[in-house]
Protein backbone atom coordinates (compact mmCIF):
# COMPACT_ATOMS: atom_id res chain seq x y z
CA UNK A 1 0.00 0.00 0.00
CA UNK A 2 1.47 3.18 -1.13
CA UNK A 3 0.21 6.33 0.06
CA UNK A 4 0.42 9.25 -2.30
CA UNK A 5 3.21 12.37 -2.10
CA UNK A 6 -0.39 14.47 -1.96
CA UNK A 7 -1.07 15.42 1.81
CA UNK A 8 -4.23 14.09 3.03
CA UNK A 9 -6.71 16.72 3.55
CA UNK A 10 -7.75 16.57 7.04
CA UNK A 11 -10.97 16.13 6.66
CA UNK A 12 -10.39 13.08 4.44
CA UNK A 13 -8.18 11.94 7.73
CA UNK A 14 -11.41 12.91 10.04
CA UNK A 15 -13.36 9.70 8.13
CA UNK A 16 -11.05 7.37 8.33
CA UNK A 17 -11.67 6.62 12.25
CA UNK A 18 -15.50 5.98 11.16
CA UNK A 19 -14.79 3.98 8.37
CA UNK A 20 -12.52 1.63 10.54
CA UNK A 21 -15.63 1.52 12.63
CA UNK A 22 -18.01 0.90 10.02
CA UNK A 23 -15.79 -1.86 8.74
CA UNK A 24 -15.56 -3.36 12.07
CA UNK A 25 -18.95 -3.74 12.80
CA UNK A 26 -19.05 -5.35 8.90
CA UNK A 27 -16.57 -7.93 9.71
CA UNK A 28 -18.33 -8.85 13.03
CA UNK A 29 -21.54 -9.35 11.52
CA UNK A 30 -19.43 -11.71 9.30
CA UNK A 31 -20.23 -9.83 5.98
CA UNK A 32 -17.36 -10.12 3.30
CA UNK A 33 -18.04 -7.65 1.05
CA UNK A 34 -19.21 -4.02 0.49
CA UNK A 35 -20.68 -2.35 -2.39
CA UNK A 36 -19.04 1.33 -2.62
CA UNK A 37 -22.90 1.99 -3.02
CA UNK A 38 -23.95 0.62 0.41
CA UNK A 39 -20.76 1.61 1.88
CA UNK A 40 -21.78 5.38 0.92
CA UNK A 41 -25.13 4.83 2.41
CA UNK A 42 -23.76 3.79 6.06
CA UNK A 43 -21.55 6.29 6.04
CA UNK A 44 -23.64 9.20 4.64
CA UNK A 45 -21.14 10.26 1.89
CA UNK A 46 -20.92 10.11 -1.89
CA UNK A 47 -19.96 6.88 -3.57
CA UNK A 48 -17.61 8.87 -5.91
CA UNK A 49 -16.17 10.86 -2.24
CA UNK A 50 -15.22 7.29 -0.94
CA UNK A 51 -13.58 6.43 -4.20
CA UNK A 52 -11.34 9.75 -4.05
CA UNK A 53 -10.51 9.28 -0.44
CA UNK A 54 -9.51 5.70 -0.73
CA UNK A 55 -7.37 7.01 -3.72
CA UNK A 56 -5.18 8.87 -1.26
CA UNK A 57 -3.99 5.19 -0.03
CA UNK A 58 -3.45 3.54 -3.47
CA UNK A 59 -7.87 2.42 -4.27
CA UNK A 60 -8.00 -0.11 -1.72
CA UNK A 61 -10.49 -2.79 -3.93
CA UNK A 62 -12.22 -3.04 -6.70
CA UNK A 63 -14.92 -1.07 -8.64
CA UNK A 64 -17.90 -3.59 -9.58
CA UNK A 65 -16.84 -6.00 -7.12
CA UNK A 66 -16.76 -3.78 -3.86
CA UNK A 67 -14.90 -3.57 -1.47
CA UNK A 68 -13.38 -6.91 0.92
CA UNK A 69 -14.45 -5.96 3.94
CA UNK A 70 -11.53 -7.51 6.14
CA UNK A 71 -8.70 -6.53 3.57
CA UNK A 72 -9.72 -3.11 4.13
CA UNK A 73 -10.06 -3.48 7.55
CA UNK A 74 -6.98 -4.59 7.96
CA UNK A 75 -5.42 -1.61 5.84
CA UNK A 76 -7.21 0.71 7.99
CA UNK A 77 -5.91 -0.27 11.04
CA UNK A 78 -2.00 0.01 9.07
CA UNK A 79 -3.22 3.22 8.26
CA UNK A 80 -4.46 4.53 11.55
CA UNK A 81 -1.48 2.75 13.73
CA UNK A 82 -3.85 0.19 15.55
CA UNK A 83 -1.64 -2.29 14.37
CA UNK A 84 1.37 -0.55 16.22
CA UNK A 85 0.65 -0.60 19.75
CA UNK A 86 1.25 2.53 20.91
CA UNK A 87 2.01 3.55 24.23
CA UNK A 88 -0.39 5.86 26.19
CA UNK A 89 -0.23 7.61 29.62
CA UNK A 90 -2.87 9.42 31.06
CA UNK A 91 -1.58 12.71 32.53
CA UNK A 92 -4.30 13.53 35.04
CA UNK A 93 -6.38 11.25 37.41
CA UNK A 94 -9.78 12.46 37.83
CA UNK A 95 -12.94 11.41 37.08
CA UNK A 96 -11.95 11.80 33.53
CA UNK A 97 -9.15 10.13 33.77
CA UNK A 98 -10.84 7.37 35.55
CA UNK A 99 -13.19 6.80 33.00
CA UNK A 100 -10.93 6.72 29.48
CA UNK A 101 -8.34 4.35 31.80
CA UNK A 102 -11.10 1.85 32.46
CA UNK A 103 -12.65 2.23 29.36
CA UNK A 104 -12.01 -1.08 27.25
CA UNK A 105 -11.85 1.03 23.71
CA UNK A 106 -8.42 1.98 23.65
CA UNK A 107 -7.11 -1.93 24.64
CA UNK A 108 -9.27 -2.67 21.49
CA UNK A 109 -7.58 -0.07 19.07
CA UNK A 110 -4.51 -1.34 20.07
CA UNK A 111 -3.52 1.18 22.44
CA UNK A 112 -1.40 0.52 25.84
CA UNK A 113 -1.93 1.96 28.69
CA UNK A 114 1.32 2.06 30.57
CA UNK A 115 1.39 4.63 33.25
CA UNK A 116 -1.17 7.41 35.07
CA UNK A 117 0.19 10.56 36.95
CA UNK A 118 -1.18 13.12 39.42
CA UNK A 119 0.32 15.79 41.15
CA UNK A 120 -2.25 14.66 44.12
CA UNK A 121 -0.48 13.06 47.26
CA UNK A 122 -3.83 11.39 48.14
CA UNK A 123 -3.57 10.10 45.07
CA UNK A 124 -0.60 8.67 44.54
CA UNK A 125 -0.20 5.20 45.04
CA UNK A 126 -3.33 3.93 44.18
CA UNK A 127 -4.31 2.02 41.43
CA UNK A 128 -6.49 2.43 38.44
CA UNK A 129 -7.60 -0.05 35.93
CA UNK A 130 -5.00 -1.90 37.36
CA UNK A 131 -2.20 0.84 37.09
CA UNK A 132 -0.52 2.68 40.17
CA UNK A 133 -0.68 6.14 39.93
CA UNK A 134 2.73 8.10 40.02
CA UNK A 135 3.70 11.52 40.71
CA UNK A 136 3.45 13.69 38.07
CA UNK A 137 6.94 14.62 38.62
CA UNK A 138 8.44 11.86 37.44
CA UNK A 139 6.16 11.36 34.01
CA UNK A 140 8.73 13.43 31.67
CA UNK A 141 11.28 10.31 32.87
CA UNK A 142 8.94 7.84 32.60
CA UNK A 143 7.80 8.97 28.98
CA UNK A 144 11.63 9.22 27.61
CA UNK A 145 12.54 5.61 29.12
CA UNK A 146 9.61 3.86 27.96
CA UNK A 147 9.48 5.30 24.53
CA UNK A 148 5.77 6.42 25.44
CA UNK A 149 3.74 7.40 21.81
CA UNK A 150 0.92 9.21 23.51
CA UNK A 151 0.42 11.41 26.69
CA UNK A 152 -4.14 12.08 27.30
CA UNK A 153 -3.48 14.96 29.54
CA UNK A 154 -6.97 15.52 31.50
CA UNK A 155 -5.93 18.03 33.85
CA UNK A 156 -7.36 21.39 34.64
CA UNK A 157 -7.23 24.17 32.13
CA UNK A 158 -4.85 26.50 34.23
CA UNK A 159 -2.39 23.53 34.69
CA UNK A 160 -1.98 22.20 31.25
CA UNK A 161 -0.26 24.35 29.03
CA UNK A 162 2.82 24.11 32.35
CA UNK A 163 2.66 20.10 31.39
CA UNK A 164 2.46 20.00 27.86
CA UNK A 165 6.09 22.52 28.05
CA UNK A 166 7.47 20.02 30.59
CA UNK A 167 6.58 17.00 28.06
CA UNK A 168 7.44 18.38 25.19
CA UNK A 169 10.89 17.30 24.96
CA UNK A 170 10.48 13.88 26.27
CA UNK A 171 10.06 12.01 23.31
CA UNK A 172 6.42 11.98 23.37
CA UNK A 173 4.58 12.14 19.68
CA UNK A 174 1.02 13.33 20.85
CA UNK A 175 -1.13 14.86 22.91
CA UNK A 176 -4.49 14.04 22.92
CA UNK A 177 -5.82 16.98 24.85
CA UNK A 178 -9.09 16.99 27.15
CA UNK A 179 -8.29 20.13 28.92
CA UNK A 180 -10.84 22.51 27.45
CA UNK A 181 -7.76 24.70 26.25
CA UNK A 182 -6.42 25.03 23.10
CA UNK A 183 -3.07 23.36 22.74
CA UNK A 184 -0.93 24.55 19.55
CA UNK A 185 0.90 21.84 18.00
CA UNK A 186 4.54 21.92 19.33
CA UNK A 187 7.10 21.43 16.76
CA UNK A 188 7.32 17.61 17.30
CA UNK A 189 4.62 16.83 18.60
CA UNK A 190 1.01 16.61 17.08
CA UNK A 191 -1.77 17.88 19.32
CA UNK A 192 -5.70 16.57 19.32
CA UNK A 193 -7.67 18.34 20.91
CA UNK A 194 -10.83 17.02 22.03
CA UNK A 195 -14.21 19.32 22.76
CA UNK A 196 -16.67 17.62 24.27
CA UNK A 197 -19.45 19.80 23.70
CA UNK A 198 -19.32 20.92 20.15
CA UNK A 199 -21.55 17.68 19.74
CA UNK A 200 -24.00 18.78 22.77
CA UNK A 201 -24.05 22.01 20.84
CA UNK A 202 -24.50 20.45 17.49
CA UNK A 203 -27.67 18.19 19.20
CA UNK A 204 -28.84 21.30 20.51
CA UNK A 205 -29.29 23.13 17.35
CA UNK A 206 -31.24 20.21 16.11
CA UNK A 207 -33.38 20.54 19.07
CA UNK A 208 -33.69 23.92 18.64
CA UNK A 209 -34.33 24.42 14.72
CA UNK A 210 -37.53 21.51 14.91
CA UNK B 1 -32.89 36.15 11.49
CA UNK B 2 -34.27 33.84 8.89
CA UNK B 3 -33.20 30.19 8.06
CA UNK B 4 -33.41 29.39 4.95
CA UNK B 5 -36.14 26.85 3.74
CA UNK B 6 -32.74 24.54 2.81
CA UNK B 7 -31.79 22.11 5.18
CA UNK B 8 -28.33 22.71 6.63
CA UNK B 9 -26.18 20.12 5.68
CA UNK B 10 -24.49 18.28 8.35
CA UNK B 11 -21.14 19.56 7.52
CA UNK B 12 -22.14 23.12 8.13
CA UNK B 13 -24.16 21.99 11.05
CA UNK B 14 -21.08 20.58 12.84
CA UNK B 15 -18.43 23.44 11.73
CA UNK B 16 -21.40 25.91 14.40
CA UNK B 17 -20.16 24.96 17.29
CA UNK B 18 -15.91 25.43 16.24
CA UNK B 19 -17.39 29.00 15.02
CA UNK B 20 -19.02 29.54 18.17
CA UNK B 21 -15.92 29.05 20.16
CA UNK B 22 -13.58 31.03 17.99
CA UNK B 23 -15.90 34.13 18.39
CA UNK B 24 -16.48 33.29 21.67
CA UNK B 25 -12.53 33.36 22.20
CA UNK B 26 -12.35 36.75 20.07
CA UNK B 27 -14.99 38.27 21.95
CA UNK B 28 -13.14 37.42 25.71
CA UNK B 29 -10.15 39.04 24.17
CA UNK B 30 -11.98 41.95 23.25
CA UNK B 31 -11.93 42.16 19.66
CA UNK B 32 -14.96 43.96 17.89
CA UNK B 33 -14.67 42.61 14.42
CA UNK B 34 -13.34 40.09 12.52
CA UNK B 35 -12.51 39.93 8.34
CA UNK B 36 -13.75 36.73 6.99
CA UNK B 37 -10.17 36.03 5.65
CA UNK B 38 -8.73 35.82 8.96
CA UNK B 39 -11.94 34.04 10.20
CA UNK B 40 -11.16 31.88 7.84
CA UNK B 41 -7.56 31.30 8.62
CA UNK B 42 -8.20 30.28 12.27
CA UNK B 43 -11.27 28.16 11.34
CA UNK B 44 -9.23 26.57 8.41
CA UNK B 45 -12.38 26.71 6.28
CA UNK B 46 -11.74 29.10 2.79
CA UNK B 47 -13.46 32.73 3.36
CA UNK B 48 -15.51 31.43 0.88
CA UNK B 49 -16.95 28.39 2.47
CA UNK B 50 -17.83 30.87 5.71
CA UNK B 51 -19.56 32.97 3.44
CA UNK B 52 -21.37 29.92 1.85
CA UNK B 53 -22.24 28.24 5.87
CA UNK B 54 -23.43 31.72 7.03
CA UNK B 55 -25.85 31.96 4.03
CA UNK B 56 -27.93 29.24 5.43
CA UNK B 57 -28.67 31.65 8.55
CA UNK B 58 -29.18 34.84 6.39
CA UNK B 59 -25.58 36.06 6.00
CA UNK B 60 -24.54 37.32 9.92
CA UNK B 61 -22.68 40.26 8.04
CA UNK B 62 -21.69 42.46 5.62
CA UNK B 63 -18.18 41.79 3.39
CA UNK B 64 -15.48 44.08 3.30
CA UNK B 65 -16.56 45.33 6.59
CA UNK B 66 -15.96 42.03 8.08
CA UNK B 67 -18.07 40.62 10.92
CA UNK B 68 -18.95 42.20 14.09
CA UNK B 69 -18.24 39.85 16.87
CA UNK B 70 -20.81 39.99 19.29
CA UNK B 71 -23.20 40.19 16.91
CA UNK B 72 -22.20 37.03 15.41
CA UNK B 73 -21.43 35.49 18.32
CA UNK B 74 -25.59 36.27 19.62
CA UNK B 75 -26.52 34.69 16.13
CA UNK B 76 -24.66 31.85 16.88
CA UNK B 77 -25.84 31.31 20.44
CA UNK B 78 -29.50 31.50 19.03
CA UNK B 79 -28.75 28.90 16.49
CA UNK B 80 -27.12 26.66 18.70
CA UNK B 81 -30.03 27.03 21.32
CA UNK B 82 -27.07 28.38 24.65
CA UNK B 83 -29.68 31.34 25.13
CA UNK B 84 -32.57 28.42 25.46
CA UNK B 85 -31.10 27.38 28.59
CA UNK B 86 -31.90 23.67 27.72
CA UNK B 87 -32.41 21.07 30.79
CA UNK B 88 -30.18 17.88 30.80
CA UNK B 89 -29.76 15.09 32.95
CA UNK B 90 -27.15 12.53 33.68
CA UNK B 91 -28.07 8.88 33.21
CA UNK B 92 -25.33 7.05 34.53
CA UNK B 93 -23.15 8.08 37.45
CA UNK B 94 -20.15 6.22 37.06
CA UNK B 95 -16.56 7.87 36.60
CA UNK B 96 -17.91 9.98 33.15
CA UNK B 97 -21.14 10.88 34.75
CA UNK B 98 -19.05 12.14 37.43
CA UNK B 99 -16.64 14.04 35.10
CA UNK B 100 -19.03 15.78 33.02
CA UNK B 101 -21.01 16.67 35.77
CA UNK B 102 -18.23 18.88 37.27
CA UNK B 103 -17.53 20.11 33.87
CA UNK B 104 -17.85 23.39 34.20
CA UNK B 105 -18.92 23.32 30.15
CA UNK B 106 -21.87 22.97 30.58
CA UNK B 107 -23.11 25.74 32.32
CA UNK B 108 -21.20 27.97 30.39
CA UNK B 109 -22.96 26.99 27.35
CA UNK B 110 -26.48 27.39 29.01
CA UNK B 111 -27.53 23.85 29.56
CA UNK B 112 -29.09 22.94 33.26
CA UNK B 113 -28.10 20.16 34.47
CA UNK B 114 -31.06 19.38 37.03
CA UNK B 115 -30.89 15.57 37.79
CA UNK B 116 -28.36 12.30 37.60
CA UNK B 117 -29.64 9.01 38.03
CA UNK B 118 -28.03 5.54 38.55
CA UNK B 119 -29.13 2.04 39.22
CA UNK B 120 -26.50 1.07 41.90
CA UNK B 121 -28.01 1.37 45.26
CA UNK B 122 -24.56 2.57 46.60
CA UNK B 123 -24.55 5.86 44.39
CA UNK B 124 -27.84 6.55 45.26
CA UNK B 125 -28.49 9.83 47.41
CA UNK B 126 -24.75 10.48 47.09
CA UNK B 127 -23.97 14.26 45.77
CA UNK B 128 -22.46 14.51 42.57
CA UNK B 129 -21.71 18.51 41.38
CA UNK B 130 -24.36 19.39 44.26
CA UNK B 131 -27.19 17.33 42.63
CA UNK B 132 -27.94 14.12 44.58
CA UNK B 133 -27.93 10.47 42.76
CA UNK B 134 -31.41 9.22 42.11
CA UNK B 135 -32.85 5.83 41.29
CA UNK B 136 -33.04 4.81 37.18
CA UNK B 137 -36.45 3.70 37.59
CA UNK B 138 -37.65 7.21 38.23
CA UNK B 139 -36.00 8.72 35.57
CA UNK B 140 -38.46 8.59 32.87
CA UNK B 141 -40.87 10.27 35.45
CA UNK B 142 -38.53 13.05 36.18
CA UNK B 143 -38.08 13.52 32.48
CA UNK B 144 -41.41 14.08 31.94
CA UNK B 145 -42.87 16.23 34.99
CA UNK B 146 -39.63 18.44 34.88
CA UNK B 147 -39.51 18.88 30.78
CA UNK B 148 -36.14 17.87 30.57
CA UNK B 149 -34.69 18.24 27.10
CA UNK B 150 -31.20 16.16 26.66
CA UNK B 151 -30.11 12.87 28.28
CA UNK B 152 -26.57 12.26 28.95
CA UNK B 153 -26.52 8.80 28.58
CA UNK B 154 -23.04 7.33 30.24
CA UNK B 155 -24.09 3.70 30.67
CA UNK B 156 -22.57 0.80 30.51
CA UNK B 157 -23.09 -0.51 26.61
CA UNK B 158 -25.53 -3.55 26.96
CA UNK B 159 -28.04 -0.92 29.23
CA UNK B 160 -27.65 1.74 26.63
CA UNK B 161 -30.55 0.40 24.57
CA UNK B 162 -32.86 -0.66 27.01
CA UNK B 163 -32.44 2.67 28.75
CA UNK B 164 -32.77 4.78 25.56
CA UNK B 165 -35.89 2.73 25.00
CA UNK B 166 -37.89 3.46 28.14
CA UNK B 167 -36.68 7.30 27.90
CA UNK B 168 -37.91 7.55 24.41
CA UNK B 169 -41.17 8.78 24.99
CA UNK B 170 -40.83 10.72 27.66
CA UNK B 171 -41.11 13.61 26.15
CA UNK B 172 -36.70 13.97 25.97
CA UNK B 173 -35.76 15.68 22.52
CA UNK B 174 -32.28 14.35 22.50
CA UNK B 175 -29.88 11.74 23.54
CA UNK B 176 -26.11 12.59 23.78
CA UNK B 177 -24.75 9.04 24.06
CA UNK B 178 -21.43 8.31 25.69
CA UNK B 179 -21.99 4.55 25.88
CA UNK B 180 -19.88 3.20 22.94
CA UNK B 181 -23.04 1.61 21.08
CA UNK B 182 -24.44 3.47 18.06
CA UNK B 183 -27.70 4.44 18.79
CA UNK B 184 -30.51 5.01 16.10
CA UNK B 185 -32.35 8.04 15.98
CA UNK B 186 -36.05 7.56 17.17
CA UNK B 187 -38.90 9.08 15.88
CA UNK B 188 -39.08 12.22 17.91
CA UNK B 189 -35.68 12.04 19.70
CA UNK B 190 -32.34 13.40 18.13
CA UNK B 191 -29.23 11.50 18.83
CA UNK B 192 -25.76 12.61 19.22
CA UNK B 193 -23.31 9.59 19.11
CA UNK B 194 -20.06 10.34 20.90
CA UNK B 195 -17.15 8.29 19.56
CA UNK B 196 -14.11 9.55 21.74
CA UNK B 197 -11.78 7.39 20.21
CA UNK B 198 -12.34 8.15 16.68
CA UNK B 199 -10.07 11.25 17.93
CA UNK B 200 -7.33 9.34 19.27
CA UNK B 201 -7.35 7.24 16.19
CA UNK B 202 -6.76 10.65 14.05
CA UNK B 203 -3.47 11.61 16.57
CA UNK B 204 -2.36 8.01 15.72
CA UNK B 205 -2.89 8.22 12.13
CA UNK B 206 -0.78 11.51 12.03
CA UNK B 207 2.04 10.19 14.17
CA UNK B 208 2.09 6.74 11.99
CA UNK B 209 2.64 8.82 8.60
CA UNK B 210 5.37 10.84 9.71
Amino acid sequence: MDINEKKVPEVVVRRLPRYYRYLDELDREGKMRISSTALSKKMGVTASQIRQDFNYFGGFGQQGYGYNVKHLLTELKKLLGITKGYKVVIIGAGNLGHAIANYGGLKKRGFKLCGIFDSDKEKIGQKVGGIEISDISGAREFIAENNVDIAILTLPKNETEKVAEMLADSGIKGFWNFSYTELKSIDSVFVENVHLTDSLMTLSFKINQR
